[in-house]
């Protein structure tokens, strides 16, 4: 089943070692395919450098396992609830990657201060409220979800525009038309975040980048007059 | 004599080098055979790259040497006082890691910011007070131990749910049911360290994670209710 | 068509990645033959593990491709209005290295603090005033090069003695008699940015480096009295 | 001549990049010979991949080229200043490592703030004032190493305790009984410079570690009463 999805996501996690955002097994990547809305996603605790495209989960949208012998990751909820929620995107990525947690723990959004950050998200990272002990207990990673789908919502940003956030308390997550892209999405929040935590410490009192940067370098990679890159 | 206890001190002292922990011979690794009392340690100032599993170092709960040709790490005293006093653990680590190490020298405990935190050490890692000029002249490494024991009773906290500390101007101590897990101890508190110092760097007035955080984390990973990871 | 020279302009793209320069695609070098007056560019967007000598892109100095099938990098505008007002260099690059990066963004010059910085620049790296949104709009590449060469001339800089710069918001150009010693001053000025970042958390009121060590250091490696490296 | 001091000085400067110490040609390991008086040092800027142990460049205590077609390197003036004033020291190194180089551009001693540190150093390793315009016009290299000899003599410190320095506006000078040992000591300056700075940043108002840890550390690394390591 989702042989192909499998493969993806498989090879999507293995980029999480590969690219410096993962110790031990401190990260996840999902992938969905829209078309029977089922989900695919890595085991829970297993070792990166153990992984096999078999061991994969499948999931439906309600969390429960569809077919796979191992545990899905105990994140799998917060996943779906994206899912659900974020009809354009087909891959999630979750880390504990060491400057977006800093962020994350600091309960501190990543502005938008440079080209490097407006060339993939188009302003500030949000940084997601914290759960309430009720909503902890209710649902932990479900209602993880649900809060950061609330604030997008509320706010009125574009899922597609800024493709994710961090978690008050704990870390990073990203999510990309495919797997992969998540990935890359992943590396370029962590690597933004270490940049404005430099800019930061040199000019305590830096301002964000103009919205005329901003609007040139995330138009130049995206939408129709995208000129960066190859077609 | 205990051969496969010393290939398991001995694989866990080669994850040193290999996890970032220790510059030339900084760090050792323990493990005790509970049945016999007897404890297999490295041999002090040996390179990592020139290791064997017979080179292992046997003591006993008294710090003597019971087998073996070379001397045992200088801190074997601090290894013994810890096995007498808590029952349970069955491996200890030694490290001058980076950022473990610069809130030792700080004097300052590792308060627990985030869910990376949690999920290995149920709150704040606690800074053990420095030793006094005849705790050091009297027996070193010895005090060393004692102390450490000393503080965790004091504060009631459980070594099993807060497993390893900082020495005050020295550097942490980590342990856990077995040499391996206390090497992935060891690494978790550098990694914590880490995250807390940027943390703090991002916002000066951060308040730790709430308890209902805490609770749901180290809950989610430790205890019958376990539900992160394989059974 | 100028076949060394893609060779050249390939080899020195090559070391961004292996200098840890780039993250993903974020960099590129040109080089430049100046009999014919046509530049040899990375194409935009591709992995440098995917390059070869044959997919470099030559345009002329107005910008326009002369030969290639790929589009060159999006930058290409700024480094051929670099070559038209720098005359003496020959390779240019643009990277979005980390710490140059967060000067960048904190819009503040890299000062010269010690001899490691003027060992290969004579002085303060100076940080290029941010575009207006007009500059933008109309011809944002083109625009970038015309005001890094602007404000060298303006302050009488010499780019021979400075062969680099921050541009505000973006990121590091630096330029140097060939392709490869772009690169070199690239990674140069990463370290001394790192290095002067540092410097100033440890003494928020250090001074630049006085004349005498300037001067001493940099025609120890530069001009006729130039006594390091060998002939 | 001296075939076998070659070897060794060869093989401690490949250690200088193989621990992370340098960047390009910034740094070099000298040895001396000292039945005859004869000083074997890196050539100058020569890359250390294309080192072999017949380039090093033999000079006599006054800096002349006794043997060898290649120019020493451009401190060696420094280093036969500290064989001169230093009987017991049989290899230098100097390097432009990261955080010993901000430590010196900050103008500030690196203070014993740790086990770490007291293992090695006995005390503050001390940044070496800067050199007046005319010292540099006289003579650079030379006074370089005078001054660094000045300030050990005037603040009566023992440079087999202190194995090391920082220069003003510079970088580390570190010395040993041995060419690897000096490339030890540069190492070990290098991640306490780290450590310090990590510390400060945590705790500015932290003090020196007290005399009685200071003392048993180094005494237990060294002379007759030493119990670290094997015989």
């Amino acid at each position: 089943m989702l042989e192909s999805l499998k493969k993806e996501v498989y090879e999507a996690n293995l980029q999480l070692p590969a690219l410096g955002l993962v110790t031990f097994t401190w990260g996840n990547v999902s992938g969905i395919d829209r078309e029977t809305g089922l989900v695919v996603i890595k085991p829970s605790g297993v070792a990166y450098e153990e992984l096999s495209p078999e061991q994969m989960v499948v999931v439906n949208l309600a969390g429960e396992v569809v077919e796979g012998t191992l545990r899905p990751s105990s994140d799998t909820k917060t996943h779906v609830r994206l899912y659900q929620a974020f009809p354009e995107i087909r891959g999630i990525v979750h880390t504990h990657s060491l400057h977006a947690v800093a962020f994350a723990q600091a309960m501190r959004p990543i502005a938008c201060l440079g080209t490097t950050h407006c060339d993939t998200f188009a302003g500030t990272v949000p940084c997601i409220r914290e759960l309430t002990a009720e909503e902890i207990e209710e649902d932990y990673e479900g209602n993880t979800g649900h809060v950061i789908v609330e604030e997008f919502q509320k706010a009125g940003i574009d899922p597609m525009a800024i493709p994710g956030c961090v978690c008050a308390h704990h870390g990073p997550f990203t999510w990309g038309t495919s797997p992969m892209e998540a990935v890359v999405h992943a590396k370029v929040l962590e690597e933004v975040a270490h940049m404005n935590a430099l800019t930061v410490a040199l000019n305590p009192d830096v301002s964000d980048i103009p919205a005329a940067y901003l609007n040139k370098h995330f138009s130049r990679k995206h939408g129709k007059e995208a000129y960066y890159g190859q077609n």
